[in-house]
């Protein structure tokens, strides 16, 4: 069965395409692909440099092969390293990585090359964005977050001390490489936080891809149905964000799970030994639900089908799984009102009234949100 | 007599609407016009809080009338200092307005508000592009400079150590506010180099305005002839811009007289003693008009025209003005090379065909500039 608009080409290959009018582009999705970037940039990209940039971590397993690649097509290309870690996300690696570039002698119509995770992604995406006003960004997503999340949609930045993401531009890539076998190098926790996100697309507005999910997450797990899940994600992702470009009104829905989920991150102080960001989003996601059934909006059966699977794929589901202190509902409440999204004091939520159901509801009752979370606190399952 | 094409309205206020689609924003000029600003922003914004940039010499003078408006009209505003001189351009002001920004808790629906010339405007703006990947901006440009040229257009940002404006955004902003009033706490020698630009527009593709300025520069120096030049000259730039928001192709006009003119204040080390920007574009202009001539592009007899009218404001027109140590062909020639307009090697030049015909050619054969500049250098006009 495929699910994805565009079914697999020759070697089971799949191309995604976001429609952004002149700043449209492709994604790539299939195994093996990272060897082919350099000549599938200079098809597109009439680019004569480019500076890969990849963290401590990634670089020594896949800059070599993607500098190779590049090198055969006769793009002159160097290598940027930036530390591993959610703390790269500073000025002052922005401004090593803008400097960097410009050293470079790159021009507009050269290209930086994140090949990594989200991390990597945002920084790089960042840079491009500022550097003579606009460069060619392309994604080489390393994680399966990033190939169904980060690398869509063309958000870039940085963090600030006071929150994340807080500062950055739109900026989107010219072209995305989403080569499903270097998600071998990731651990399976990482690979199961990214498939929240995967998930999450289902429970957003694919019911049918939800199905598709429940009976075929082993393969996607495994390597066979990986390419397939990538490539609905990044339709459905593309879809939204091409009638939302800057997140004004419908791109809100992407964020279900995510208001739960970043005030639990934030309360765990980003300690990935707690929790990391899938994870949260998954805890989340299942909250979204129960809230959404206890305000009588979602049959309880759904509810608990949502729960089910994420917890067929060893994903957390519930507050009290989080190791480590037990959070105070109160401080959770403080980090929901601090949250970006929130606007004139308003709450807003994306709740849902079944798989494939969820909504933007705007002036959610704090109050309500409060009672919910203590209870999910003291006596919600675990 | 009136060139502008929204002539006067009550109390000689003028207001030019850039169009650019959902971005468009209006420009109002005129004098008196800081007072109102509060009221402007209430009227068009929904914006609670203001964060008014400005740079110590300006903050004094201005700073309290524009937070007294922004009182007025209900909005919540603070003010934030920078260091005066272009060296504010940098990555740690960046950083220090942009946490600024975040402490205050500023929104997206919130306003930066860049009260003083191109510095402050190039710094702020960023600032606003990048703090939530974008919020409001409000320019208040307190120079001619600024009023007529870096207040229209989007560009904002800040230097490399390898080069100026290498790092920044095309944000435009929400509303401007020009007080030709203002603009008598400048020097001679300031307002003198914003009227270079205020020139060039004319120069560029504006003919009967040129014309306008030769009968009328005492009136725009005294203050009567203001408003109707910093209109004509915005609209001018506003109907470029708005073909070619992001620098593709016409809006290249607007730099006639800068490669030549970026080259001698690079060369001069941006030392204002030696060469302020508005007096290097003057010279660049009477360059470019004569090495027009020179290829036998342009006749004299529009060249003299343009550089004596240059000379009757008092502008510099050669290089030899400048004052201190004389300038190398060579190292010009190294200067243009590296300016970011170059493209794979060739030199894109604005030159003319007289009078407003200014056009853009790509492909200047170097050895012909350089020819042209080391005579100039040795036997050009002193």
């Amino acid at each position: 069965m495929s699910l994805s608009s565009h079914p697999p080409e020759a070697g089971g290959r799949r191309s995604v395409r976001v429609e952004l009018g002149e700043r449209s582009y492709e994604i790539l999705i299939g195994a093996g692909l990272l060897q082919g970037t350099g000549a599938e940039m200079a098809r597109r990209l009439p680019c004569a440099r480019a500076l890969v940039v990849a963290d401590e971590t990634v670089a020594p397993l896949h800059a070599p092969a993607l500098l190779a690649s590049l090198e055969r097509a006769g793009i002159s290309a160097a290598l940027h390293q930036v530390p591993a870690g959610e703390t790269t996300k500073r000025f002052s690696e922005l401004e090593r990585l803008v400097d960097r570039t410009i050293a470079e002698r790159l021009e507009r119509g050269d290209a930086l090359v994140a090949l990594g995770g989200g991390v990597v992604g945002d920084l790089t995406g960042f840079a491009a964005g500022v550097v003579r006003r606009g460069m060619h960004l392309v994604q080489v997503p390393t994680s399966l977050l990033a190939q169904v999340d980060s690398s869509v949609g063309g958000k870039t930045g940085i963090n600030s001390p006071r929150g994340k993401n807080l500062i950055g531009v739109f900026h989107q890539p010219s072209l995305v490489v989403a080569d499903t076998a270097v998600l071998e190098t990731l651990s399976e926790r990482e690979f199961r936080a990214g498939y929240a996100e995967v998930a999450k697309y289902g429970l957003i507005d694919r019911p049918d891809f939800f199905g598709w999910l429940e009976a075929n997450w082993r393969a996607v797990f495994a390597g066979p149905g990986r390419a397939e899940a990538v490539a609905v994600s990044c339709q459905a992702k593309a879809d939204v964000v091409a009638g939302d470009e800057r997140e004004t009104g419908a791109r809100a829905l992407l964020n279900l799970g995510h208001t739960f989920g970043h005030a639990l991150e934030s309360a765990a102080a980003y300690d990935p030994a707690r929790l990391v960001h899938g994870e949260a989003v998954s805890i989340g996601m299942a909250l979204a639900h129960r809230f959404s059934t206890r305000l009588g909006l979602c049959p309880a059966s759904e509810t608990e089908r949502a729960v089910r699977h994420l917890q067929a794929v060893g994903l957390p589901t519930a507050i009290r799984e989080i190791p480590g202190p037990a959070f105070l509902a109160d401080e959770l409440m403080n980090k929901i009102a601090q949250d970006k999204k929130v606007q004139r004091g308003s709450l807003t939520f994306i709740l849902t009234r079944g798989i494939g159901q969820a909504f933007v509801a705007r002036d959610v009752e704090p109050a309500a949100v409060a009672g919910f979370l203590a209870e999910e606190i003291t006596a919600g399952p675990a």
